[in-house]
């Protein structure tokens, strides 16, 4: 048996295949000078080639994956246009007299140490799209064949020293059971697409992995707990499998949820929307039986291209989404770049703290002209469903009546139109800032609905940047001081009547069902994929139980104490569910 | 008459000193290759004399100025070591055979034309700092004269294009009754430096200045209105010299009240405390009678040097500052670097936000060797005065029992070592994050005494970084959240009896004055320039009519309202003093 770590959930049971590690043949002798030319010629074509294939492949992948997943496919274009990356391939070449193909090898492995070097996993990930593009770049040099998966065989578990997202999205997650490598880590892009495509991964086994495998041998594997066990007993295949069927049988349960009402077997009713950021996103968010979509984040469309979205281009997508879900609700939030979210075309000025930086509503504000193309699409993508439109990290009352202001000069442009949209489209604000927390009864006059971004809001209170290793272990969304600030934001809300939710990643993390609950917030957004789970856990918590843990986390001074109540709860919750399978049904 | 803009308060009339621009002749013959290692013997010289000149000037000021005008001489340090300046300018010499000067001259011109380029204020400033010791190094390569400034003449008002920290440096003040030039602006370190000098000075000024204006003429100017005035009528002077006595009867009125109780006229009694980041700024808190010190800033210490200060430096200085003070309250702030402060021998990692990163309490309770020896030298010093400690950046009850620990344990090595210290030293916390003020409940249970630092405080809770110019003038300390924040906080402190302080910007912004009467905070800790003028006030200032101007406040629904109101407040009580001279005495 091995322990690795988990790194995308699912039992995989069957045979493996090791993939083969080989060193590519390099030219060894110098080009002339007179091939020179010739060589940069060369190097042009890998690069195109190269450029076109990734491209193709983010095509493809349209269909499976998200956004997320196919942004990283343009870091590695990124890569290729990167003029450091390119000067010091060209200057090998130039300098040196050595083949293009060995310029691109020297140039990764000079980077790749740089980078590694540097003991920081941001720029260790750099380091592997760098080696994995690279690498596509040196097999177009070669004419090197692609490495081919065996397709006509048996469905297999891939064992490999590393796998690239490149190597997973030529993949077919049909022939692929599960993947286990001896690098990579659980936040790497390799496991976001393994995520993504649905396919256990354990990560950071053996590096004698290589050894202890062999292809063919029989393997079963938990891209839960990482483990992995070569030619397991008869029992452990017994249990592997025993786990894989409860596995789907839980998934079945889930997916038989999909239809049926978010209530609390006390009558307390919750509205469980999706997170959306693509029409991929959206199609699970209907399979599943979203309630709506609690936020659409519309970076997407600002991203995909190399110029500012046109109204028409943003219209089409919008009335779309507002289409399929055929009435539901569909929140639409502007604009929110800036922070960690660039666009090439936009330049933003470099900033110290981009996170308190010029971003969202601060942009739209001052750049009018996008904003109320943005307005426009919205308002006109209205008139085909229950469309309403939230404004990001508002700070004041003043910044809503602005954004207000603008929506209003631009129904009065669509109305001398004659364009059809809906007069009434209600008007949200994130509460995501302390400052919105702290007005949040006077904000709560001005507009019709409230969602509260959880992650911003915890950077924000406490001063952490989560991103940041050194301190992301402060980042700590169950620290007495932010579930304060829920509960203030909260009841200013119900205290004006209006609606309001939760659609930071706090939405669907189950220990906080209980807060929600308790709170009597009205509505959760979430990652399509958390909606089912947290709808068979709502169907089980009483909101009177949820009411008296609330009591108790009142009196927590820290976060391990809150952490602590709240994790008892969970387990107590997971005890009920695990045993009487579909839960207690009264309170 | 000419209209700039005010940089440097304070009227003067006199006869004007033309500052001579002119071009250094710069030597137009190629270098001999043989002579290359001589040119590069004349740079590394020229760096040197430059450098300890620069040291020089430091040591000279250190006398005259605090540590944040001295730091702009340690820009200049930095850039004489920059490799990238450095690398320039033996670039030029090597490849292009020119002489060390003219190498200089335009590795100059080159950054100062590519920084200006760049359109913000910050490279600007740098593009400055660039450009003044740049010509200190060509100066020294060419044995040019320093430029002198007549001083056996009458004091004279200097006029020039601009005028670099170095220049102002090298002045007089005695000689030197203001200054007006075209370039700079109210944030450059010229006019940091201006006003640490006590020297009015007035910045962009009509371009045609030097042919307006001849050495000789007579001239009235105003450093806060900006007005410049040429040949003034007798009028002008007239009422320039009224003004000019008005402002030194108002000072002399303030020195007088050095020595007064800081009460309100209905027995407020408010602790006027200084905040301090050097001894010579002591000095200055003990001149205007200062309460004590709410906030000792140790940065300095830890700046000054090359390693991490000693226990046996810091003990001296901490001791010192107690011994001057009497008996008098001294608040130690422990370590707050991070974030924008950084040390050169101790090498943070870049961060992406570094306000949301590693700094002050969080690098302490990380780094416990240089937190020890700091709270050794400060319970040292505390068998000396009144001394307190407080930790910055506190985010959450766990820290605070973390730092309250460790100076547990270095209570009970100073005690077995038998080295005498204060056992009842009180311990105080920042309030700065809004997450401490949403818990400050939780914390006054753990500490004696707050103090609210509200500059980062306004930060953190509106998202703005008020050094980022497209968004700084969000940062909106009279933001009903801010002030709400405010409120909760003091009021917490009060009910569990504890001291509550006010050390940001805010606590000597005269509009805020009926702000902390109202909430009745008991200490107000400001730079010490400030502490005779908020006292005047005080002594004027009802706290009934302060708490009346409160519940007005908390109806205000942005900071366009509550600044108007606060606003009107502090014209009112301008009119009586204006008119009573001391203010009505009676509420």
């Amino acid at each position: 048996m091995m322990q690795g770590i988990g790194a995308s959930s699912g039992i995989a049971i069957g045979k493996s295949f090791v993939l083969p590690n080989w060193e590519w043949e390099l030219p060894d002798q110098k080009i002339d000078v007179s091939d020179l030319a010739k060589e940069f010629d060369r190097l042009y074509e890998g690069i195109r080639t190269s450029k076109d294939e990734i491209e193709q492949i983010k095509d493809e992948l349209a269909e499976v994956v998200g956004t997320e997943e196919r942004n990283i496919f343009d870091a590695h274009l990124a890569i290729l246009s990167d003029p450091v990356f390119m000067n010091e391939i060209q200057g090998i070449i130039k300098r040196q007299y050595k083949a293009a193909e060995v310029a691109v090898k020297e140039a990764i492995d000079h980077f790749v140490t740089m980078f590694d070097l540097l003991d920081d996993e941001y720029m260790k990930e750099r380091a592997l799209d760098i080696k994995d593009v690279g690498n596509r770049l040196l097999k177009h040099l070669l004419g090197a064949p692609e490495i081919t998966l065996p397709s006509d065989t048996q469905p297999f578990i891939l064992v490999a020293r590393e796998i690239s997202p490149s190597q997973l999205a030529h993949l077919n997650p049909k022939h692929v059971l599960g993947i286990a490598t001896i690098a990579g880590s659980t936040t790497s892009h390799s496991a976001i697409m393994a995520r993504a495509l649905g396919i256990p991964l354990v990560v950071g086994l053996d590096p004698q992995l290589e050894e202890l495998i062999e292809t063919g041998d029989f393997v079963v594997m938990d891209g839960d707990t990482g483990r992995v066990i070569v030619a397991p007993s008869e029992e452990e295949i017994a249990s592997f499998t025993q786990q894989q069927q409860q596995q789907a049988e839980y998934q079945n349960r889930l997916k038989s949820l999909a239809g049926v009402q978010a209530m609390t077997p006390d009558g307390k009713e919750v509205e469980l929307g999706a997170n959306i950021s693509s029409l991929k996103e959206l199609e699970v968010a209907l399979q599943v039986g979203a309630h709506g979509v609690g936020l659409f984040r519309t970076e997407f469309l600002y991203m995909d291209r190399n110029r500012f979205p046109l109204e028409e281009e943003q219209y089409d997508v919008y009335k779309t989404v507002a289409e399929q879900l055929a009435g539901k609700p569909l929140i639409i939030r502007t604009l929110d770049i800036g922070g960690d979210k660039q666009l090439d075309y936009f330049e933003l000025e470099e900033e110290d703290n981009p996170f308190l930086g010029y971003r969202a509503i601060r942009i739209c504000l001052d750049r009018k002209d996008l904003f109320k193309t943005q307005l426009r699409a919205i308002l006109r993508a209205s008139a085909y469903g229950n469309v309403k439109v939230m404004y990001p990290l508002i700070s004041s009352v003043e910044e809503v009546r602005a954004a207000k202001a603008v929506l209003e000069e631009v129904k009065r442009e669509l109305e001398q139109e004659g364009k059809p949209f809906n007069p009434a489209i209600e008007n949200g604000i994130m509460i995501e800032l302390p400052a919105a927390v702290s007005i949040a009864d006077f904000l709560a006059e001005e507009v019709d609905f409230f969602s509260i971004g959880t992650n911003d809001l915890v950077q924000f209170a406490l001063a952490v940047d989560r991103m940041n290793e050194k301190i992301s272990h402060m980042y700590q969304p169950f620290h007495p001081a932010v579930l304060r600030m829920l509960k203030s934001t909260v009841e200013a809300a119900k205290r004006h009547g209006i609606h309001v939710g939760v659609c930071g990643e706090m939405a669907g993390d189950l220990r906080a069902l209980p807060v929600w609950l308790g709170l009597n917030v009205d509505e959760l957004s979430m990652s399509a994929h958390a909606v089912l789970p947290v709808k068979e856990r709502l169907l089980s918590t009483c909101r009177s139980d949820s009411e008296e843990l609330l009591e108790r986390l009142w009196q927590c001074r820290t976060a391990e104490e809150t952490i602590q109540l709240l994790e008892e709860f969970k387990r107590s919750a997971d005890d009920i569910q695990r045993t009487t399978g579909a839960g207690r049904s009264r309170c």
